[in-house]
């Protein structure tokens, strides 16, 4: 039998994904679901192989290169479905097998951060009217999920400086490692955005900022109180021509290429687009030490499938 | 671009899964989410093979076994999830990888084709409702998605008969092929079951008929028209040791017997369960000559991964 916390966790996952897909629903998104097995994207992917009849098949990692195709055709879209990851990673924060909050629609960098602070914020809203047992049962008043927008914007560069000001040995165009993200994450009550990424630490799709270029349009939207990422977002590029080249810059081969860019045929319209990790989510609302706890039967690196 | 018609299908499927998750969560359901990649059932799971680190698993067909934990924990739950199935067919109606509406509870087999029929019902109504423009554009009218409760009731013993009758060479014991199923399909005006089928014909974690015991509890419901199965339900064996008897019938190796038995040691009150294939929902309800059009980036036998 699972633990008394356990089934009260899984109470209020169910309702983390009702509140989310009705919040939606309610504003004009339309819900699809893009493919699983996908053909490769570059020569190591980061997620698992399958043996897909004679072929290599390899398992999602979110709805992008088949977003822009829905969005060209639906208009504002959301997917709630698994996505993999395979790295080796021992921590209490990556499930190799997890769900994902995707959205997607015709909008700018800055509208799509509107849209994701919204959506958490309703759902926080809901589980305070709605799961106070579920939550009083694991301890968490809910005051504990009072959200004020707008959220707290915390630039990059600023980040940065943070950290070098509390003493972490950090260069610009770096990426944070879970000290840094774990230590700014502690000075904030709810959450929050890091903004403005350098284009070398960030996925290739992502589009320049127009008036610095060396910073992309992307964000990570972080839990308080330690928890630390949970979700990013970003404006994505759409002419093909930049595209490629950017996949060239990462060493994509050109097989690889050109089935990515045959989804990017409809429209140069801005299209941005946000995910969250639904048990990150639960990990910071349900206040657990492991995300494994989040999930019923968890899929981490290095334990069994059961 | 996608067609007009496309669009119409994305748009109905949609509300299709808004109508049914929201039915199931108003009758006291709670959505819950199995892993995706499973460890291996039997010699030749009929699923894709992952390379999990150094391990092989298997994407999912279903909720089974963990459809148990989960109704031992959480009473009736449901989940809306992709499934596999790795067999080389070259038909309109088979997906290697297809969305799945499945619900599992405590009861017995005559209340689950209830609650089956029920959901059906409820979603053709909401369409009919709610989804009048992208209806009339695929040519439907409401009026093709009245349905009726109860759903007509054919056993697999009078199936057998009709086709007798109708000058098919079918013996007792023997499953439909896709000529006799569509066959029986065309002399039905609305979705209907066909229940009762021999156990050998089922799959064996189906629970046999105390009456008849070589009867399993189990159905399939078809939609009419000669479009066919679209689903199927069953009450499962929840006693330990008698599903490891039928494992070790179907020639299911002990190891594989360990890992699935593990998770049937919560109860043993009864369970049954139903499980609806989205994309032949779909299929019915928007009239579609083959199941590849239900989705937007069709996965099946023999095509290239775009």
């Amino acid at each position: 039998m699972f633990s008394e916390k356990k089934i009260a966790v899984l109470r209020v996952r169910a309702l983390i994904i009702d509140a989310a897909r009705c919040w939606l629903n309610q504003n004009g998104y339309v819900e699809v679901q893009g493919p699983i097995i996908l053909p490769a994207i570059g020569d190591q992917p980061a997620s698992f192989e399958v043996k897909y009849f004679d072929k290599k098949g390899y398992l999602t990692q979110g709805l992008q290169p088949y977003a822009h195709s829905f969005v060209s055709n639906l208009g504002k879209v959301f997917t709630i479905a698994p996505a993999f990851r395979s790295e080796k990673m021992r921590t209490r924060r990556h499930l190799t097998e997890y769900w994902r909050i995707q959205v997607a629609q015709q909008c700018r960098f800055d509208d799509i951060i509107k849209v994701q602070e919204k959506l958490i914020t309703h759902v926080c809203q809901i589980l305070s009217a709605n799961a106070a047992d579920a939550l009083h049962l694991l301890n968490i008043s809910t005051d504990a999920l009072r959200v004020k927008t707008p959220f707290p914007i915390l630039t990059y560069d600023a980040a940065i400086e943070l950290l070098q000001r509390d003493g972490f040995g950090v260069w610009w165009g770096q990426n944070f490692d879970w000290g840094m993200e774990n230590h700014i994450s502690l000075s904030f009550g709810q959450p929050f955005f890091i903004t403005r990424f350098p284009v070398n630490a960030e996925t290739y799709f992502h589009r320049s900022d127009p008036e610095k270029p060396e910073l992309s349009l992307s964000a990570d939207v972080l839990a308080p109180q330690g928890y630390g990422e949970i979700g990013s977002s970003g404006e994505i590029i759409t002419e093909k021509e930049a595209l490629s080249q950017k996949m060239i810059e990462e060493n994509i081969d050109v097989a690889g290429q050109r089935w990515y860019l045959r989804h990017m045929e409809c429209n140069s319209s801005p299209q941005s687009g946000f995910a969250l990790g639904l048990e990150r989510l639960i990990q910071w609302i349900c206040r657990l030490a492991d995300v494994k706890e989040a999930v019923a039967f968890p899929r981490v690196y290095d334990s069994d499938l059961l």
